[in-house]
């Protein structure tokens, strides 16, 4: 039986990203993370730190997806307004949340450091939230129905969508086959439109390059059925051949 | 006289970024270079290579901000669809385009190579699209009212950000001030919401990171007014000296 398709969304909330302060670098991470594990990413957004911003994206987002995932704004700082935008896309309330207060507590006091206002700031979750581990620096991420939110710094984002993972549902995992060639994409646009035609199964993209002088492309076939993306490539190459191309 | 806010939004189209085979070059480049200029980047949007979601995206974010940039889908091969998605994205006609034709000609020529079916692709563009030069490959960019439509890959779109930058309408420079501090961000949360709540018209922002085993953060504080940012940095920088946090 064919498995169902799931699909995600990612929404990037932070002006550094916006301003070119900051370099964004979870989307790729994300995107193949999610690729892998049998998740088909559709779509991402990038908004500033405006809550009624982050909430309209947020509500048209996980209506729109299996799966919403969020980086950033969920520090300690006055610019940190995740938690609350989620709050209230949901139109839940939003408080100090026990357990991740149980899992901060020991954490400060063992640095001896005090659970100041803006540290507990990080323990506030919207009611029903579950938690994501955090192994880096402990305060959490959290899941709301459909909505995975994580913290903005890549290495607590990625501790934390590994946490998360093995909660997902995943779907077919798309498949991969690709082939460098030395050549224009344009010498195998015509070849490579045609097989297109007959395999609407297959996705066929074709990506230039500069590399050494020189123009290449490299040919990316995808589809969730092996049988008929190996039967594709296999045509691909054949072609390719025919016509002195490899 | 206060100068106009000039914004925009960057569109980014591209199955390969998606599926997280290639990571995007773009986004960070553009922000940057559109802060540089003065114009406000607000809004990032990542979709496929399908053309009604690409249709959908452009005519949303052109209506919502004063320019639009789009990235990637320009090439010579069949899921090469940009063109055709904003020629039906405006509701006009999209044909092969004598001035593209007559830059791409000699190109080809000097080369000894055929302008092909799958190379003349890269020369129709939507009725009334102004050319961008492309000092890389030849192959032009357009603009299209408010709509810059630009290569995916990066040092095409490099060029052709260069090339039609002295044709956008600027505003008023987002001018930043920027301090390093030694903490971690929850020492200097307080503090900064508090300074926030006295200068509206400057955003202060918190950016933490972990570098030699130590947690950072870095405060960057933004306005358009010189004035004001300076008398909220000095602020800013009187009350970490005083607390001891600088």
């Amino acid at each position: 039986m064919a498995k169902e398709t799931v699909t995600a969304a990612i929404l990037v909330i932070g002006d550094e990203i916006l301003s070119g302060r900051t370099r964004d670098q979870n989307i790729g991470y994300i995107a193949a993370h999610l690729t892998t594990i049998g998740i088909a990413l559709e779509e991402v957004r990038i908004v500033p730190d405006i809550a009624p911003r982050i909430v309209a994206a947020v509500n048209e987002l996980r209506g729109c997806y299996s799966y919403l995932f969020t980086t950033g704004g969920i520090g300690p700082t006055h610019d940190d307004i995740t938690a609350d935008a989620i709050a209230a896309a949901f139109k839940v309330p939003i408080d100090i949340d026990s357990r991740a207060l149980d899992l901060m507590k020991p954490f400060y006091q063992a640095r001896g450091l005090e659970l100041t206002p803006a540290r507990l700031r990080m323990a506030r979750l919207p009611e029903g939230a579950g938690l994501i581990d955090n192994k880096v620096s402990v305060a959490p991420g959290f899941i709301m129905d459909n909505v995975i939110v994580m913290a903005g710094v890549p290495k607590v984002m990625q501790v934390m969508l590994d946490a998360v993972t093995k909660q997902l549902r995943t779907g077919a995992k798309m498949l991969t086959r690709t082939l460098d060639l030395e050549r224009p994409e344009s010498e195998i646009a015509e070849l490579l439109g045609n097989l297109q035609e007959s395999y609407d199964d297959v996705s066929m993209g074709s990506y230039p390059s500069f590399a050494d002088g020189r123009l290449k492309t490299q040919l990316v076939l995808r589809s969730i059925d092996p049988a008929r993306l190996d039967e594709a490539f296999e045509k691909l190459r054949n072609e390719l051949a025919l016509r002195g191309l490899l």
